[in-house]
C-alpha cells in the first residue's frame, strides 16, 4: 500500500449473521468511533465465511474474526485496540492531556475486562447454549457474578453522566456496546443509573448512524457460499 | 497528593491468597512491567479483606480488586491499562513510532480479549468449580474453544520470537501472564512454539524478580482479620 495520508480507512465486517447477533457484532464499536471522529471508511466483507479461515485473512486477523482495520499499510485488529487507535487521533473521543488519557484507557479496559467477561458468558449461555443441561446449574452463578459487576459500575456512575473526565469518551463507547450484549435480559434496567447512562449514549447521532449502517449491510439470508 | 515527579509509584496487592492463586494474581503483570522499565515502586496491601469493599478503596478501584496504581495524584486500575501506561513511558516495553505502538496495543488487547476469556473460563472450572456437576458437560466445550485460540496464536508465532515488532514488548508480557493461567494443564505444552515462547519470556530477569517479590510478599496463613 502507498503511504499517503489520503488513503481511506478499511474495516472488515460480516455480510450475514443471525438476527440475534445483529447490532452486537464488534465492528459496530469501530463504526461508532469513526462516526464520532468524523472519519470516512469503507467496509470489506468477510464472504464467503471460508475467507475468515484463509491464510491471507489470518495474516491480518490471526483469529479469523471481525473487525480488522487497515490504513496506509498499518493493519490492526481487536475492537478495543482499533477504537483506542482512532481515539488517540480525535479529541471527540479522548482528552489531550496525558493523565486524562490514562484515565480513559483505564475505563476502556474496565469495559472489556471487568464487565464484558461475565456479560459475554451470560449471553453465551442464553443465545448459544440454551437448553443444554449444564446451563441450569451454571446460569445463576454467572448472573450473580454479572450483577455484582453491574452493581459496582452503577455505584461508580452514581450522579455521573459519563464514566470519566465529565464527558463522553471512547471508554463510554466501549462500555455501552458491552452493556448492549445484555439486551435480551432486564439486568441493565435493574440499575436506573445504568439504564439512563445507556439511553444517554445511545441517543448520540454517531451511534444511531453506525447502527443503521451496520444493519443495512446485512443481507437477509446467507447467500450460497 | 503533591504533584512532583519524585513521588514514588504505589500499587496494591493481596497479603494472602491460596497457593493455587500464587503467581497468578494480576499485580504480577504490573510488577513485571515496572521491573522491565526500571521503575521503583511500593506495595500497599489490601488487608484485611474488608478493605477491598471499603468506600475509600472503591473510589480508587471500583470493583474492589488488585492491582490499582497511583503516582502523583494519578489513580489508575485494570492491569492492562496500568501496563500500557508504564509501557508508554519506557522504550523497554514499546517502540516509540506511532505504527509500532498501535501494533503493540493490538496484541496487548488480543492477550486480554482473545486469549484470556477461554483460558480464564477453563481455569475457573478447574480451580474454583471442581466437582460441580455442570462442569462435566461444559469443560470439554471450553477446552475446545481454548485450543482453537491457542492454535491460532501458535500459528501466528511460527518462527517469530515475539508477538510483534521483532522484540519483547508489553504485549508479550501480558500474553505470558495469560498463558500462565493454564499452568495446571498441559495445553501450552501441546504447542511447541508456545512453550518455547513462554520459556523465552519467563527467563527474563525482570520476570523472575517480579515473581520472587510477589511470592515473598504473601504470608503463609491468612492472619485473623
Amino acid at each position: 500500500m502507498m503511504n499517503t495520508a489520503l488513503n481511506p480507512i478499511t474495516i472488515t465486517a460480516y455480510r450475514w449473521v443471525p438476527q440475534l447477533a445483529r447490532g452486537l457484532v464488534r465492528d459496530l464499536r469501530v463504526r461508532w468511533a469513526l462516526e464520532e471522529a468524523g472519519l470516512p471508511y469503507t467496509v470489506q466483507f468477510c464472504w464467503p465465511p471460508s475467507d475468515q479461515a484463509s491464510t491471507e485473512y489470518r495474516q491480518w486477523q490471526p483469529f479469523g474474526q471481525v473487525p480488522a482495520y487497515a490504513r496506509d499499510g498499518l493493519e490492526l485488529f481487536e475492537s478495543g485496540a482499533i477504537v483506542l487507535h482512532i481515539a488517540e487521533q480525535s479529541e471527540s473521543l479522548m482528552p489531550t492531556d496525558a493523565a486524562g488519557r490514562a484515565r480513559v484507557r483505564t475505563w476502556l479496559f474496565a469495559a472489556l475486562n471487568s464487565i464484558e467477561p461475565p456479560v459475554q458468558e451470560l449471553a453465551g449461555i442464553d443465545l448459544f447454549h440454551r437448553g443444554e443441561a449444564w446451563t441450569q446449574q451454571r446460569r445463576p452463578q454467572v448472573e450473580e457474578f454479572a450483577k455484582r459487576r453491574l452493581s459496582a459500575l452503577s455505584a461508580w456512575l452514581g450522579e455521573r453522566e459519563y464514566l470519566v473526565e465529565g464527558r463522553f469518551t471512547a471508554a463510554d463507547l466501549l462500555m455501552i456496546t458491552v452493556l448492549q450484549i445484555l439486551r435480551h435480559t432486564d439486568l441493565v434496567a435493574q440499575y436506573p443509573a445504568l439504564k439512563a447512562y445507556c439511553e444517554r449514549c445511545e441517543a448520540r447521532p454517531a451511534f444511531q448512524k453506525a447502527l443503521r449502517d451496520q444493519l443495512a449491510d446485512f443481507v437477509e439470508q446467507p447467500p450460497a457460499a
